[in-house]
């Protein structure tokens, strides 16, 4: 098989054969074929997609250029949930132990955050002690013993997709519907979970900027998920504005204390109940036992404190804060009827909460925290948002990030909020 | 400058900025910008093509990345030829003799072959003895002493088109306008000449399938070269068949020895004297003689003795010989009326002639030689072809690349020869 073949192939509109697609998932994590041969490939598919039947087969090469996990020995079904990338999307923390809380299993494989939008393991590796490495076999007893587990995926699972993601990222071959679909979902698959609710963020701050983009997104994935077997559904959901009132590791744990709690941001208590409800449906948990519910008398903050420590963590350790802060004031009084997602995520990624490139660290305590959401009135000098990071220097281009990233209008206006969930796919 | 940002301006049909192409040229070049991000960035460029202004602008900068030559002290006007490439093209041996024994002087810049097209040292190195590398005091020598030379170009001309060439032809980004183009101008530009007739091959056996793509190529390249002060004008020819009655190294001088000694297949020397007028009147020389006369006379001759001598090889030696020929004979009578460029091509690169990879040695002596040409009248079982390699296994897969390649119709229904030279662009 000749790799220049291939690419022509697919440059020149034609369909690549199953042979082809195996053969070159495979010939490129061995490393025969080259990073810059791979590179030409990905930006034809972005210019010429790729058909249904081709995806599938992508996406099964893809599985099978490494392990899949099994978890069929566990006695509850196993159910997972996979955002495509916000700003403030903490989701995961509170939604995992919610679930497992109300009958579910969760074996959540996540990542780190790069760009804007933070990652899971990043907000959680700021409790002191918690570790995101656990062995396979780690994971079936903490999902046996626990019903939850929040961790890195091993190197063993889809290692053509760890490849393929890195050079993505550097060549400007990210935002392509087939090669977002198969990342998510060779991941998804190959870690072995039964059923699984997509979260697509719709938006400024997420990958895709319109619902129309999302709802291809969602439906190409839903059906890769039905052709692998796993029982897969879909959630459109908002994300002009960010979730919750913080971005930033470490705050956005505290946030997600809050929810575990009972209490939090109504839009984070909508989504995470609105998501647990969908896995619980999807995967066919019948506990009885509704989402709400473990809100309110504690179960599922239990749950919560057993995973954190099952990893090492201390559930009650006091959590990173960045050393310096910085007050931005409401300009105008007003309603504030726009805070854009982008802007606050760029300025969070500036504090220090994001990384520039796979090596860099992250600051913990670095982020955003808001002090009014779209729809509420503010007073011009009242605080407005609050930016931490631990180097002074951070600030100004923070708050180049935000100008330009709010609107206050005339109270007497009203205010018409968005819905949180735009549209629901294959349930 | 962010790269990524760079191949996402060209992948979303949005214009690079003379800065962004100086850079990411620059950049590349010294290694600073992926062989992965270029591969990207050439694929959106496949894509999306450049303006006029951009390819200019990108041209300059793989120019200025490195050493720009300068044969203004010689008496005599300079002037080169450049063929896209086709079968059996070895008009520039014959031809830079002939253009220095009526005038001019040519400093051509040769490659070698690489797929199914041959290379012009890789013809020249069949004679024994001969070298394809001078330093540039040597080059300046030969051409004040002589008029003439053919040699490989230095690593410091045009370092980012070695690298970019090297790139394209394992992605499957060769067959792209502006970078052929720019490829092409940059060499010649670098070179230095003052005058310069590009022969643009088209049909079956060339890149450009069509007269439109190669005249949309011709048109280019005239362009660029006017906008870098370089006299350009293009011809378009045909390359549906081969040129002349041989293809392959040895062979192909042999070829050319005829035309020098006032003899050669007639299409040969029709575009070998066409090209010769069409280079001394766009460099304006003027010693009153014409090429077919100082083809007659044996002055072309004599250049070429003192050019191949000057470079160390002798003209008088025997030529290799393959070890082994098969002779493929024409299966029915009638007239010849299709002899596929491609066909005789892949056939010459199989028996040897070519190489798959740069590394590759070719074999001198392999190739195909022509017993009958397009319009012909053959007898059933008189010999067509005959096939020479050094290594016997060779020939099945050449004889394969063979079938299908030829037609023989009924003779009596006529013959309508296709012109060789086409159009004429920019004259």
């Amino acid at each position: 098989m000749d790799v220049v073949d291939v690419i022509r192939t697919k440059r020149d509109t034609g369909v690549l054969s199953d042979t082809q697609i195996d053969w070159v998932i495979d010939a490129y994590t061995r490393g025969v074929v080259a990073e810059e041969q791979m590179a030409a490939l990905l930006m034809a598919v972005f210019f010429r997609g790729m058909s249904s039947a081709e995806l599938a087969q992508w996406t099964a090469a893809m599985i099978a250029s490494g392990e899949r996990m099994d978890f069929s020995s566990l006695e509850r079904p196993t159910t997972d949930k996979h955002s495509t990338g916000g700003v403030g999307d903490k989701i995961t923390l509170p939604l995992t132990p919610l679930v497992a809380a109300c009958g579910g299993a969760v074996p959540q494989l996540s990542g780190r955050g790069l760009g804007h939008t933070g990652g899971t393991l990043d907000k959680l590796e700021s409790i002191p002690g918690w570790r995101a490495t656990l062995s396979q076999a780690e994971m079936l007893t903490q999902l046996r013993d626990v019903g939850g587990v929040i961790c890195a995926a091993g190197a063993g699972l889809a290692p053509a997709d760890r490849k393929l993601y890195a050079l993505r990222d550097v060549t400007a071959t990210v935002e392509s519907v087939p090669l977002i679909a198969s990342s998510i979902m060779s991941k998804k698959i190959a870690e072995g979970t039964s059923a699984l609710v997509l979260d697509v963020k719709v938006g400024t701050g997420a990958f895709m900027k319109d619902v129309e983009q999302a709802r291809e997104l969602a439906v190409t994935m839903v059906e890769l998920g039905a052709a692998h077997g796993v029982k897969t559904s879909a959630l459109l959901t908002d994300m002009n504005t960010p979730l919750g009132r913080t971005a930033g590791n470490a705050l956005e744990v505290t946030e997600s204390l809050e929810v575990l709690a009972g209490g939090g941001p109504s839009d984070v208590k909508e989504l995470t109940i609105t998501l647990a409800r969908e896995m619980l449906r999807v995967c066919g948990a019948d506990s009885g036992k509704d989402p709400e519910d473990a809100l309110r008398d504690g179960s599922a903050m239990d749950v919560w404190r057993a995973m954190i420590r099952a990893q090492g963590g201390d559930p009650d350790a006091l959590l990173p804060r960045a050393r310096h802060t910085h007050v931005v004031n409401a300009p105008d009084s007003g309603r504030l009827v726009r805070l854009d997602a982008l802007a606050v995520g760029v300025a969070a990624w500036r504090l220090g909460a994001g990384r520039a490139r796979k090596e860099d660290p992250v600051a913990f305590g670095a982020g955003v925290e808001l002090h009014a959401k779209p729809g509420d009135v503010v007073q011009a000098g009242q605080p407005l948002l609050t930016l931490h990071t631990d180097d002074e220097e951070r600030f100004s281009r923070a708050i180049e990030a935000l100008d330009g990233g709010y609107d206050i209008a005339a109270a007497a206006n009203g205010f018409t909020p968005s819905p949180l969930v735009i549209d629901t796919v294959g349930a």
